[in-house]
């Protein structure tokens, strides 16, 4: 098949039993809209045209969907899905392949699609059908004795033994602009809803002594539509252990494999340990022999071979590189870069911060807008302060420093290689090159003192 | 039905697979303990009398069920069903409908209990049966070839025919109480374990040519008795999951509806976001658009609309205005009060805090018996010294102040609008409108120290 | 049987599809690696010899095996099971029994092995058979009409009448070494993967006459092999199931049984709780009534009756006595010693330390090498400053201690009974008994402070 593709994704429905403020197509499956996957795989099939039917909340829909190659067309009232298809047309040139996708069947799988496509000509329709243990109230896919699908037949109107097929419609399908262009303004609707059905093309199709060729998906999920947040939930859980058994594959151990949950793309070299409830958003790349711990949350990070993440840490947009050992408790944010061998113990913060190779920040510390050389050794309760309230100011640590517990940086500072920071002292002004500073009160023992008493 | 519905619970049992030093009906299924659950399932019966029949562990189960509207009947030999009942049949007068549930069984559910007893009158008993896909071991209920219930035929005593039979009793039944109170001393303990069983009144009720009314749950974990505490788990996850769906239903989107725990109220807006390993306790309120990440613990809280509750959070007993800002690692203890843009940041522990409008307590801070202005900034490792050894005593800090951070605010101390203090102080006297007040030792920067060296 | 047992456990894949460095039978199952799984199971057979076939990184294997009752047989090529087994056949002795067990096979039980070696004599030989669901793939176990063990056809050379036969052959077996020795030289290698199999010594058994005696296991799990990481998830989920149960038995509840982890041996008392996503590792013992929060992890630590862990903390290495409270956030790391009812908060790492009873570390803080008396209270942000870079030093504080919150204890350091450490100080002298020490910087109130204004 040379003729170009075009995809209309059918996105305009309100989605009432999702008790939402959303428009249904712009709820979440594993951090993406579902509009947003069922787009993704129109781009992976090299469509030429992408159109979004869109109605409901339409401007939302646009707003949050900033695609410059999706053409949208209005659908102001929704008057069913043929007529959803014939707002999209004009847009559509003539000779092309349209395939009919939907903005609620998120997980549609782009080797399914190029099935379907690759069997639609100037004398087939390609209809994607599934087999369901339980078929009820979808459209039944009629046969003859051939094989060749002749009808669908909607469950209103199935005998006792056509309710019985167990093959049903999806809904999606594929066929030349030009015979769309000639069909859809011959829809009716005379129906119990009043609606104008895409569906009825087949019977036009097979009127016309086009062939119907059928393609199936390999899941049935691929072809499930959300109605609700319960089916959502179910196609959320589908892909993530999906995402798991790739992940496997790829060389990952799981500790289990229905407690990990992927949002976004998540790249893992050999022998990577994830334990339990590991979450990943965004861009997060693992090398080879990572181990992350329990309860942890990793966004657009990358970890690089032989990197440790104990338990409950929390990293987003860091850059780690070799051996680093993170956690437990650690919370790395944007913009921290640890150099190798580097450690983020518990109860610590880094923030926009630059940690030198073998430095160490292990205990209940802040260290932000900071740049650390190498070996530094960060004491328990060290705070870079970092804020005065309306700007933000660099504290710079060199090679070799020694920073006392409890101690507080006050930037713009910066402590010279192998100076060392006495316990309990707040730094104000620089120090230079193998200095001691010390900044604290002078200790007094008080004799006798008397203790508080417990007052009424 | 007009009769007034006496509801008799049967609690007397040890339980001795729990393994436990508790009475059975103490072990608890989300929070709550099985008798508890179904003694609330009394009452919304709207039941005139709740008799409770205890036995094992008596006095342990009626202090911790400080129930007012319960009549204890103390049964001090386990003699069987039809012996429990009789202990607290005495309480119930004449003219009563009762109703006969198990203190065991902990999630059936009103509406069943609602069918079974308007099927109650004076030529009728009702009769809770239940189809399972395997009946070993249970009592079938034999039907007449008009498909009325004639007779309930134990396991051993079966024909392979009747053991064929998928209905079986579940021992929950209704009767009027004159009834009742004529069967019961009839009742034999001719049988293997010597005791007296309820059952054998359906036998007495059919041998009167009154009919045997049946209901049925909707689902079989209602009737699921708890005998061990792998029944007990299986009991727990069944409500959590209806939990779940129920939060789905009502506009929640859960990441995955396996994850997630309630035990008590939980009451969401729309356009709630759970994620996974969220733990729910006491009475928890939600509002629009709230967001709440993995592995939080939320117990007895309000969070208003558009709050967003980052990953490993502990809230309790707070109450939080809308668009706050909390964790991750973020810990607010009760009486917590965050007026609306507060933010509480990580390895923040909040107690006895009201914090005004805007303000921030982002890192690595303690805020206990405080009070924070609007726009107020705690700097990180910011401590309110709130406790003397036996007293505590307040803080307050105005609009506008900005803390610096590594301070120590030893209170009862007063820091008014629009001052400031120096980083790494220990404020121990007020401070007045705008003043800076410092507290900390002068810095000496000492040449040429020369470091510790490794001891042998 | 009075003969010796030898088991042979073959060990010599390389398991390409695990996609590793490591040899396969180095993966883990519940924290131990797969061929420590069987090497356990042939210890607790009372095996008088345990011998090792490694092949595919045998130095690997050998180097974190460090068990001196193996004997290791290298098979330097991989020519098949027969061939494996040969290598290893010349350290055992005649006259003993040999069992073959497999190093990916790991969750074998020793219950199952029992029965099948009982049938092992000169006459029999024996074989662990298992009924699979869906035989696919695997060899099928011919039986005669009196139902005695004829042969095993495997799947390619199967009539259809034999490939429903859902009864297949685990190649676990055992049998006399001098039979062994007898068959094994007699094995071909004319097959199409030109391998010695082990199985076909089945047929040389039943060509002699001898019986082959089956045992099979009591769960499909017991007998699955591992190829690739999903299957060594099952495995892993299938072990914790079984510890789950095995933990309900005893006596805990367990919040949800799939929400559990235990790699190691966890011992329980009586009424223990455990939340969801727990995770234990290496020798954890927890007394009556201890109760664990969700999302924790407990690491070679004992918990003494009643103990509390509250959610989100990391234990590992401790010994915590009767009713402490310990978390949330809390980290106790090796060396912590809490007596009875001490507490330890949140954001509290505790090392090497020893706490008295009573004596409570409530918040933000870090002691480390030091030991406290009874009823000491540590103020939040207090930092014991053991680490001067090179060398540790020990804090000690005596019985009623009260350390003001934010202080720096800078070690060697000592505060004898009854003494109070002033918020806010660093303490670097010793402290006699019933003093008070302060060591901070007086407070500066400044007029008319002009704040800083944001920079462009």
């Amino acid at each position: 098949m040379t003729a170009p593709l075009h995809v209309i994704i059918l996105a305009a429905g309100q989605g009432s039993r999702m008790k939402s403020s959303l428009p249904k197509v712009l709820h979440k499956v594993a951090g993406r809209s579902m509009l947003h996957h069922v787009m993704d795989t129109a781009r992976t099939l090299g469509a030429e045209g992408i159109h979004g039917v869109i109605g409901h909340g339409a401007d939302q829909v646009k707003a949050v969907t900033p695609a410059t190659d999706v053409t949208w067309a209005l659908q102001e009232q929704q008057l069913g899905t043929g007529h959803a298809v014939a707002q999209a047309l004009p847009a559509v040139p003539d000779g092309a392949v349209v395939l009919v996708l939907y903005g609620d069947v998120p997980l549609i799988n782009p080797e399914t699609l190029v099935a379907l496509v690759s069997r639609v000509n100037q004398q087939s329709l390609g209809l994607l059908t599934v087999d369901l243990a339980n078929p009820d109230g979808y459209g039944r896919i009629l046969r003859n004795e051939q094989g060749k699908v002749i009808a669908i037949v909607e469950q209103k109107d199935a005998t006792e033994s056509q309710k019985a097929i167990c093959e049903v419609n999806t809904g999606i399908l594929a066929v030349t602009s030009d015979h769309l262009k000639r069909w859809l303004p011959q829809l009716s609707n005379s129906n119990a809803q009043g609606e104008y059905y895409l569906t009825d093309i087949i019977a036009m199709a097979a009127g016309e002594g086009m062939t119907i060729e059928v393609a199936q998906p390999s899941h049935e999920q691929e072809v499930q539509g959300v109605n609700n947040r319960l089916q959502l939930s179910v196609l959320e859980r589908w892909y993530q252990r999906c995402e798991a058994e790739r992940l496997m594959t790829e060389g990952a151990t799981l500790a289990d494999p229905d407690r990990i949950d992927v949002r976004g793309n998540l790249t893992v070299g050999q022998d990577v340990l994830i334990d339990v409830n590991v979450v990943f958003e965004g861009e997060v790349t693992l090398g080879n022999n990572v181990s992350i711990g329990p309860n942890c949350l990793i966004r657009d990070a990358r970890l690089a071979d032989n990197v440790t993440v104990h338990a409950n840490s929390v990293i987003e947009g860091a850059d780690v590189a070799e051996q680093c050992q993170i956690g437990p408790f650690a919370r790395l944010r944007p913009g921290t870069r640890l150099a190798r061998t580097a450690k983020v113990g518990n109860f610590v913060e880094t923030k926009k911060a630059e940690v030198g190779e073998g430095s160490k920040i292990n205990h209940l510390s802040y260290v932000g807008d900071a740049t650390l050389g190498r070996n530094v050794n960060v004491g328990a309760g060290t705070i870079t302060c970092n804020y005065d309230g309306v700007n933000k100011f660099q504290t710079v640590l060199g090679d070799n420093v020694f920073v006392g517990s409890n101690t507080a940086l006050v930037a713009p500072v910066s402590v010279a290689a192998d100076a060392v920071i006495g316990a309990g002292s707040t730094i104000t002004t620089d120090v230079a090159e193998k200095d001691l500073a010390v900044a604290r009160g002078r200790q007094r023992n008080i004799k006798g003192w008397k203790r508080p008493e417990k007052k009424a």
